[in-house]
């Protein structure tokens, strides 16, 4: 690990290719209504959740089948033209963004639940499946699909970037719980990543390879992932601090004592503040942690019991319990409104967002200095962490156009990607490198590491015409 | 999936290349005693618990450092002669053997524990730690590094082969369990595949790239490992059955209901038998499950009553509980000897071991109908199985001389591969590829994800030195 030297561009250099009328011809010819260049649409898939803003991709095809997708990787292929697979547009890193020109490729309306194997606890789906959509299509056989990342995004995204969020204490990642992969290839080619075996010794690791590779390597278009029995008792608890300290080191003390804890997030009293206005909550306006325990009625007691006593000796107060999905949604309204409640508390404003994760014996080290930096800057922003993970995320409150902010807030961002890598950590926990991060990363694995991604990618794909641009500078 | 189509061939053709002598004199000159060309020596480097006898490695070195492997792999990189990393010997598939001749590198001596980090459930070692080196060098601290893949692995070994065992059911396999890799490349530069936080999305998954790339793409020289706290209460059980079908639909029920069972092993009567007589044992001679439950005392209990319900269900009975570490470390004996009893049942003989895994709701149907083939074929055999994971190995007992047993044998292997694809499982569930799987590999994936397994193998090796031959033909 070296240290970041200094912060990092904003941006690579745009190197936009041409986009020959032949091949705006092919497309056209072989998918009809399926492909536009019309601006709106050009531009609805020109942007995402991050603060970048860069030219539109120069054409969007609809897929709506694998070999819609392998036809337009082929022509793209054929006139050495950028392909970036599209979601629902809710990564947070650029990663939707035509930074080499290209074509937007969007496979929302691959949306079907291909197969639900419920005595196996996994499920094949299509790459535009919502993980909304994929719990309610699975309600009924007493199953769920643990991956919450907070937005309601797509199962192809949330392989892309190595998704996580809420769940992943207990459950994992999308690394943890995708077991097979269909994808295109830069060539236009349908290979399978692997079979529905809990495990396997079988050659490469070719899904693990191709989740978080960010679009780079290739197309998902179809996912296995695990599901899971829905638990037998469900309890949720908020409960409140005296500081985020006191909420961190309870979390740090319930992780070491190995609690099988479903969800443990933390909230800062700022974000409480904007929750409270935003949703109407009346919380009390203090560092809170929201916690979900599953498992038998006696399990859940028993964890409930342990971290309560826990929470009480670092001054936690006002616990408040939920074990109807009723009251469980109202406690979990504070959290999955964090985003949208910090954004319109000030209008105009874009997000710049952190990602930071350490283990969790330093989580109190990176937080606590990055929480007083934060304070003294003047910059308003939310702070929100999956703390039983050791990742946390600040959301830096930025008027776009005033500079100055901007790069104060990339200074924060800097240096507390700079703490975490001292601290044995990674520059990201769940949100992938995107354009945001490639100085991070580079600074986090090394320049050896880097150049094997490099090589991997140009063996791969040695057009770079997937999703150029993306995880380093190519 | 393709069946594959005809026994596959046991050997690639073996093209020995050649040890210059100007090599040998610079290994010598670099790493004087750590380095040998004594027959015994390479012998004892040149073989591993398969079947296959092939010419032993022209030289040995015995790395003490990372260092040590860095410069043995430039050296054998200036030459472009094979470079073989050696753990304990204990692979099964022909992964340490020298098909293409050059060096064994042994890294048995770089053993040391390079760090405990208590409170972040994290160890890093060196690669020539073993698994119980390991237990033993943390069991002050009430941890516990759960994969047991029977044999005392070195844990470079257990990376290399994506290894798992008896625990896997409940703790995962070195995929879920490895955070982060030192690496050397084959050009003999250090790389850092990851950090110590528990999940990140920085850029490709490198780790998981070299777990289970089986000394192809790297040389192995650190591995930080996620370690457990004790369970606060183990009970250990072992149940017989009337027939390995009851036993098997046990232990699917168990899976399906979403136990957290710890350990679920199956051992068919013909292996009690022979356990019996290896190790004086006593045991009933029925298919019996060996079962262990880990959690709070409370949770233990709920789990060993719901599980005796549900084996006594079907037609398990004589139930043996154990919970002192005495007691189970007797139950387990009759597992963890099962395969030197059944070696010894035939002496002179050398095993065959298959390593299929299939969804649990296909457990059943593919070892089944593989029993009875087995049966009617006339070899004798043991058959043990992770059976929570849908994983079971067959060891066929061959006469090493006798070509008609050992083709008979790979019949069987190959009719029982054939089934687990057709079934959507994998021929190798933690064995690994190594040489005997390749033609199985390609049946399981298809050419195109064999094709990029190559294609990223001529991008970080372009000389193929790094165990060649091994995982697919090249």
């Amino acid at each position: 690990m070296n240290a970041p030297t200094a912060p990092q561009h904003l941006l690579p250099t745009i190197a936009i290719r041409a986009m020959p009328a032949a091949l705006v011809d092919a497309l056209q010819a072989r998918f009809g209504k399926q492909f536009s260049t019309a601006m709106a649409v050009r531009e609805h898939h020109g942007r995402d959740e991050s603060s970048f803003s860069v030219p539109p991709p120069a054409a969007v095809v609809f897929a709506e089948s694998t070999a819609d997708v392998a036809d337009a990787v082929k022509l793209a292929s054929d006139y050495a033209v950028p392909v970036i697979p599209f979601g629902v547009g809710s990564s947070l890193e650029g990663h939707l963004l035509a930074v080499q020109g290209g074509i937007s490729l969007d496979v929302s309306r691959m949306n079907a639940i291909l197969s639900v194997n419920a005595d196996d606890l996994t499920v094949t789906v299509q790459p535009g499946v919502t993980r909304k959509q994929l719990n309610e299509a699975i309600k009924d056989t007493g199953l769920f699909f643990p991956i919450d990342p907070g937005a309601d995004a797509s199962i192809g995204g949330m392989c892309a970037t190595r998704a996580s969020g809420t769940n992943a204490v207990r459950y994992g990642t999308m690394r943890e719980n995708v077991l097979a992969l269909e994808v295109v290839t830069a060539s236009g080619e349908v290979i399978y990543t692997g079979t529905r075996a809990k495990k396997s010794s079988a050659g490469y690791d070719l899904t693990r390879l191709m989740v978080g590779s960010e679009g780079t390597l290739g197309v998902i278009t179809a996912a296995t992932v695990k599901v899971y029995p829905l638990p037998e008792a469900i309890s949720a608890a908020i409960c409140s601090f005296p500081s985020i300290e006191a909420a961190v080191r309870s979390t740090i003390q319930v992780i070491q004592l190995g609690v099988p804890i479903a969800r443990v997030e933390l909230i800062d009293a700022n974000t409480v503040r904007m929750v409270n206005t935003y949703a109407k909550l009346g919380l009390r306006e203090e560092p809170l942690l929201l916690m979900e325990f599953h498992g038998s009625p006696t399990g859940v007691k028993e964890q409930a019991e342990l971290v309560q006593e826990i929470a009480t000796d670092h001054g936690g107060q006002a616990f408040e319990w939920a074990s109807t999905p009723e009251e469980r949604t109202r406690l979990w309204t504070a959290r999955h409104n964090a985003y949208f409640a910090a954004v319109q508390s000030r209008p105009g404003c874009k997000v710049i967002s952190t990602d930071t994760c350490v283990p969790i014996s330093r989580l109190a080290d990176c937080l606590l200095d990055s929480v007083t930096e934060a304070d003294a800057s003047g910059i308003p922003y939310f702070l929100v962490g999956h703390v039983g993970d050791g990742n946390f995320h600040f959301g830096y409150l930025i008027d776009p156009d005033n500079t100055e902010e901007r790069e104060k807030a990339e200074q924060l961002n800097h240096a507390l990607v700079s703490r975490a890598l001292a601290l044995e950590g990674t520059c990201t926990g769940e949100h992938g490198v995107g354009l945001h991060k490639m100085d991070f990363l580079l600074a986090e694995t090394g320049a050896g590491a880097v150049a094997m991604m490099r090589a991997i990618k140009q063996a791969l794909d040695p057009q770079n015409i997937l999703n150029p641009g993306k995880i380093f500078r190519l």
